[in-house]
């Protein structure tokens, strides 16, 4: 007997000890498992580091950082619809037989620190940096096997510069490194054999740019997959399912990796992880599924532009606001910023990073990790924008983010409901807040007068609702 | 008798014709002449429109823009103390045989439009610009006849830039146009033998730098020869009383041109137009010569450089405290910026220049056609400037530039004195300002409790004082 | 019964029908299918023209045309063992980052005129010209669907340099038009990941190689297809024998084309159509198999290089001789020049095919369409190398190419049998040549004293031996 | 008295001292001394080197061999009269704001061995050798003082190219060293400003022209000053006259140096050393001065062409021919070739030079260190030409330089007059040649006839004519 119960426990101890390395190497049992199909891929839900993240910075460079003028300059020269400025442009800069690739040898990022770039990502307050690891131009950003002699290994930069980008982020903040990646490319031409075959072939997506895909996330482990230019075909045509199951189930990054919605021509607005809709996606109204804003720093570029004026770059009001009304709305703010071709982030572009991040050292508590409200904005006073939170003591506490500072220093509030214990404090401010109600049963906050060389910050200010009737 | 009236008639004639030659050459009699020599030319009283302007932008653009690391590139590489990270940056980046010359085709500024830079000037509230026309690298920014092949016409953007700046400047606004030049020129052989000769002999001179001037006067009209390049040999190798005996008395420019003290090792800070002294040479007390402080908006350069970073540049904060200091000393600031290869200015010097420009928007009435007052800054409260202006009554306003706003409002000024009629007033502020003042009779300015959101200006302001006891 | 027939009739119809399309479709029944196995392919007889061609043109064009020191320099600078004179140049003419692809807008082709060099072939007497369409560095000089932006319409002379020269031999000379192809390319990493596979894995093929091997068949239609590259991995990993019967049994050059032995490690020298066995293969006896001599007319270099000198060039007599021995043996010369990057043939190039061309205007009779004779070149007199061919009237005749002129103007022959009705010419010499058997029964022919201006031609001359006994 | 002694003897001082200095700075009095006047420089005897040299090779090497179209590329694109295919070609290769000076960096010389163009030129058989300095477009081939950035040094091969290959010559060699030089610049625009100003001014000949002509002589101790580029001013405004005196009288090759005709538009085929007249001048008769016949090889260019066609060049019949004629006619040829960007002499170049040399191997006792006969060619057999040289024994051998074999090997002279002890031979054959005397008493000579594998030489043959009646 007592035999039987040593060996019954040996076989135990072994048991649990083999589960148990599995445990750590492999995912818990109850993992779920993804089929190839949209039905199932959509009940994945968004990983909550990103439900949490708020702002991510979003990084367009490529070879059409060398003309610097439009990261679709290869199509508006050379495409259907030629833009009349762009031919311009080129005529009077370039020899007659000049080709695109012929600018490859001009990308040389001879100034490109990562370690500067994570420095000021991280200075920024954002929590995560998505990269385009290869644009429409298919000009890949690391040493694709699949792009040979059409990389930044192979030419000009003679760097991997994705795989750079990745250690000094990883190796210097917290933040989470993504990876933009087009499907299509502009003028490949086994892309245009399968278009000129109604995407009833897949030699594309078959050689080059799923291989690449895979290549991409083993290789650097994104946590962010942000993929577009798949607007002109659907997701069987890019066999995206089947990329998206793996990605979930089996690849490095499965736990904790975040997709967004473009996909192929089926699948924007409604398919794959957060939304995007369009570009620069801006709902103003509280949405049911996550989303994300992609925008611009720079009004008129994605990527950096030699001619880009102080008045094209939008203001820290502009940004603050941005940034207030899509975390309220429930979504994430994408803010793109254009390195320049010897791989720096333009001064211009620092400065705001790192005044969004002083703007976040203050308010940041209003913005990271909370959830939108019942409402997106005051129905009152406009430009008052809600998001909330859950506090310690288990009660939700609401901030009212400020865009436009009172002129009488009184503000009235229409959607919080007053409680008795109802209190509001500003972040970055020690004092309480006086409010009342009025006879509309409106709150009114007395706006605290600060002396100006003591505002706790600029462009907007938070307000913390605690113990709220509807909170 | 008759052949003695036709010989006196001759002679008569012959004289009047000469005399007629040399009026139409010469100035207008009543014209101060000055003779080549520093005890004369300092005589010339500098032009009230340089004593008004008090604030100037300086651009240091040309081939070293190219390489964009530091407009001393050149010599930090191949001179006689080359620097460690300027020959391993060469050598990183270039091939083994490549020349500083080899850049020329590269400088191509492609998207230089002086428009845009006379409007951004403008904007800044600057009133004269002064562009470097060849720095000591030599290149010439137009056309010289005696820089062949090493100028802006010849090599790279293949246009005159110096004239298309100064046309630009002078259709779209009212700013100075001014000019610098560098006497020296790092490798030139015939300066080097020049030098070698211990400057006994002059061939440079006489075949480059001194016919270049005139030319550059002559062509361009400069409001502003600022010379530089200068300190290796004295006045008398450089021939410049002889220069500006004719920029005074004969050139196109002679009633209106100013000048600086850079005309020889034996000049600086002693003769000559305005003082320069050396490179941002801010006094802190009232000077007896009118001085210029050129400086740079980014901390570490003249000329763009591609590594900037935001924390290179100067904060408003600083650079209105210059404006402050400068003007109250009785100079002039001449703040320099760098533009791009391209032919740009950088978006974030673009912000900063119209920054200055709204400032001075608000405060430029104690800026402008200012003097000095009787001391520079209070003997009490530190960081508080003073300038001062007969008023159209005849009296002298008083403006002191406050740089920090006291923490209790109250602010406690040692020169003033208060006399029955004094008056105080805050630039861009309608109502009054109150004062009173102290035991030790000093007035003590309660400094006036604005909402943040109606300050007029940011980073300085200016209080008017009127009717003071010592005006 | 009537249904049955109309059924049987109906049944009929629709089987001719489909087999009619068959028919347009595949190739007349009475062509030979050949099955994807090396017995079947090899029973391919050699076309007609090339057996009777003789000589032919082979260019070495590519991008290593640029930096014009050798074919080879990519893998000689960064492969595996690096040659240290390529690598020094390497260092002391480019920045350290420069990258091979770096040389693609360097490659222009600006003074390529296709239509001057058909001419120049055509005067030299080539009866087929052989162009790299890609050479071992993988760069296409045709736009290949399979190898975007490495090829020449997409960087560099933005132009088909292949489809602009088949185009030119085409109208303007009876050349035969043939393509290079290398099968392996240095550094594409899908190659290197078959090759570190053990070449178990077939991705380089499927989606490279094989794909423009078929693509420039389809479009150029090259009557010969000279493939190389092959002889790292084995012909089952290459597919080969997969090309080789859809281009005997379906291609649009079934009927004509012609290929050679370098199919895979298993195939030189052994199996597909003419063996080229090793470069420059010239093996001095009747060969049982038709073979060619690749051979170079620049001693040191396939590509054009920018050093070669004068002694570097094959002469006249060098030349005549190799074409005289590789015929004698039974195969073709192809013959080596290497274009330059601006696209001309080097006139020391251009001089000695247009002499080649003269030589074979005279002696042209005794190489094209001929056949070896039973021995290759004499027994008794070194340098004398045998053709012969059949005449109009059914006798064989049979030439004696005499390489050096005996210097007491006999020559005897051990070969050639004297019959009763034997006759001996020379090639463009009009009168008889005497002859007389010596004691040993050998032919002596009576070299005919010409003065050295009416020499018919330099180099080598050519007998004609009529009604031998041994013919 | 005494007065008068100290007087005398202060006198005498200062003039034996004054002499000294003369003495040490002037030539030996037995030198003779030239006048800065033509009819002084006139009487200066052309040394004897020059006199014997007969051959000797002109190098065109500038920034031109860049585009390698042509020498005057840059007049023809952008001088008053543009050639229409030149700005075409500009146009079709080059952006629209290219530069002349553009071309500068792209010039490298990376494959230039001054040793193997020694070796070329002296294989050549040439006696002197001559290179442009600096052609028309003013690029120094030297580091000129007066051209800064402007020439070889500063811009492209970064390399003193006048010097390197004057080193290589003068160690490997005994060929004399020459060095042409350009008194105008196309677009020089101190030149152009002379010009406009008729000449009357002379900045460009004073700042230029002249002092780089001065340091080319003091560095390089060229033996050849080819002067050129004149045309448009007369010999006054070059300061030729002076130059010259100095050249002659105090230069350090002051005893060995030659120079042309070309110092102004008074002085051509008038003044100076020998006269080169026009280009190519080849006379066909006897000249009285010293004249030298610069043509060039490559029929349509005097700069390397990238175009460049086998055809373009001079048969070595040709080549022979001119030898031949210009120096029966007492001229000597400078044979032009251009080399290469890179640095190289073409193939085709170098071997037609080395066979030049193969002749001049047999047949330089006719051509070196002759004189003109009494008559340059014969007067009966067109083809046939004179030279003379005393024998050793004091006699006058004559050389009849016969280009075309006659047909039939009986070649009749109207100008030799037989006398007793007439001998006739052949340059490299040797035994004696017979002759007859015709009807007409003219000699016929009884060519003989050499089986062709013994022909002393190709091309053109040297009868040696001993002991004639009117030698």
């Amino acid at each position: 007997m007592k035999t039987y119960i040593a060996v019954l426990t040996i076989i135990l101890c072994t048991c649990v000890q083999a589960h148990w390395q599995v445990v750590q190497q492999w995912p818990a049992p109850t993992s779920p498992h993804y089929e190839p199909t949209w039905e199932s891929l959509d009940q994945r839900p968004i990983p909550q580091w990103y439900q949490e993240a708020k702002f991510g910075i979003f990084l367009h460079w490529g070879l059409f950082s060398v003309p610097a003028v439009k990261a679709w300059l290869w199509y508006l020269w050379k495409g259907p619809n030629p833009e009349m400025d762009i031919v311009q442009y080129m005529q009077d800069n370039y020899p007659p037989d000049w080709t695109y690739a012929d600018f490859g040898p001009l990308f040389k990022a001879e100034f490109f620190d990562p370690y500067l770039w994570a420095d000021i990502f991280n200075a920024s307050g954002a929590r995560y940096v998505v990269l385009t690891s290869k644009h429409h131009e298919g000009f890949c950003m690391w040493p694709s096997k699949y792009s040979w002699n059409w990389n930044s290994m192979d030419v000009g930069p003679n760097r991997d510069l994705v795989g750079d980008l990745a250690s000094a982020i990883r190796a210097k903040t917290n933040l989470k490194f993504g990876l933009y990646h087009s499907l299509f490319e502009f003028f490949n031409p086994l892309y245009l054999a399968d278009k000129k075959n109604s995407f009833t072939t897949q030699d594309f997506v078959r050689s080059k740019t799923m291989p690449e895909l895979y290549e991409l996330v083993n290789r650097y482990k994104p946590e962010v997959v942000w993929s577009d230019g798949d607007w002109e075909a659907d997701s069987k045509y890019w066999n995206s399912t089947n990329f998206l199951s793996w990605l979930y189930n089996d690849s490095p990054v499965k736990d904790t990796v975040v997709t967004n919605d473009r996909w192929g021509s089926d699948t924007n607005c409604k398919h794959g992880g957060f939304f995007t809709c369009n570009d620069k996606y801006n709902p103003g109204t509280v949405q049911k599924h996550k989303f994300e804003d992609a925008t611009i720093m720079d009004k008129y570029g994605w990527s950096y532009r030699d001619q880009v004026k102080a008045s094209d770059i939008n203001t820290m009001d502009e940004l603050t606001q941005l940034l207030a009304e899509v975390v309220s709305c429930g979504g994430n703010l994408l803010l793109n910023v254009g390195p320049t071709k010897e791989g720096r982030i333009a001064a211009i572009f620092e400065e705001r990073l790192r005044q969004m991040g002083q703007w976040l050292g203050v308010n940041g508590e209003a913005i990271y990790a909370t959830t939108p409200w019942i409402r997106a904005n005051d129905t009152v006073t406009p430009g008052v924008w809600y998001t909330s939170k859950k506090s310690d003591s288990g009660d939700t506490d609401v901030y009212a983010i400020v865009l436009d500072w009172p002129q009488n220093d009184t503000l009235t509030l229409g959607v919080p409901g007053i409680a008795a214990g109802t209190k509001v404090s500003m972040l970055g401010y020690s004092r309480p807040v006086s409010f009342t109600r009025n006879p509309q049963g409106q709150m009114v906050v007395n706006m605290p007068v600060i002396p100006f060389y003591q505002m706790p910050c600029d462009y907007a200010w938070a307000l913390k609702l605690q113990g709220l009737a509807n909170a």
